[in-house]
């Protein structure tokens, strides 16, 4: 997590997209961007500040809405929202004399497909 | 991850199953529980050993197959075994010499309903 740039998962190459953690042992280089991103999810206020941010109306929240519902100074605050940003979990614009934050899903996406079951896998519900 | 016990993820009450990070600002308490195991997938080493195990043939692999993949000592290999184990992704079984593990798919699944997209906000493909 010291390097500045937002992390980019690997893209899925020719055998085929979106490999599950069932799929064949991983790769050491996906797994590195991969734990980069599973690292950022890895603290309470992190995924509390993604789920603010994730689940507000509207798509979007300002940084002066976030830092009030946590018993944290606003460098705190600003620091986990760098790492949710480096991780390619967030983007953010300034407005004025705001930032404002969004979830990327498509890095969430691709978190949520390396967990999920390969669908034979997964027991039939009728 | 200093804690001995398993990681027991919070269960869903009675507002629904496995609300998404979209669904609603997480509670304190699902993060602490959430956090702890996302914590044990920001390691690469852990998600390749997490991979092989989820991947292997019948589902279970012994360590004597774990350790030769990693240029790493059999004491480290067991530590990151350990936290994965603590944080309820893995569980194992000792017969004779050897250790078993295999993957809880339950964690995962649970890991992946949190990421997952609401239905409605899915882009439709047609």
């Amino acid at each position: 997590m010291s390097k500045q740039e937002p992390v980019t998962l690997a893209q899925d190459g020719a055998e085929g997209c979106c490999p599950t953690l069932s799929t064949a042992p991983m790769s050491e280089d996906r797994a590195v961007g991969l734990a980069k991103v599973f690292k950022a999810l890895g603290d309470p206020v992190r995924l509390r500040l993604l789920s603010m941010i994730a689940s507000r109306e509207g798509g979007e929240i300002c940084v002066c809405d976030l830092t009030p519902a946590f018993d944290l100074s606003q460098p705190t605050i600003s620091h986990h929202l760098k790492l949710l940003k480096q991780a390619g979990l967030i983007g953010s614009e300034r407005r004025g004399t705001w930032v404002y934050y969004r979830l990327v899903p498509e890095t969430t996406d691709k978190l949520a497909s390396v967990l999920a079951r390969p669908a034979a896998s997964v027991p039939a519900t009728s």
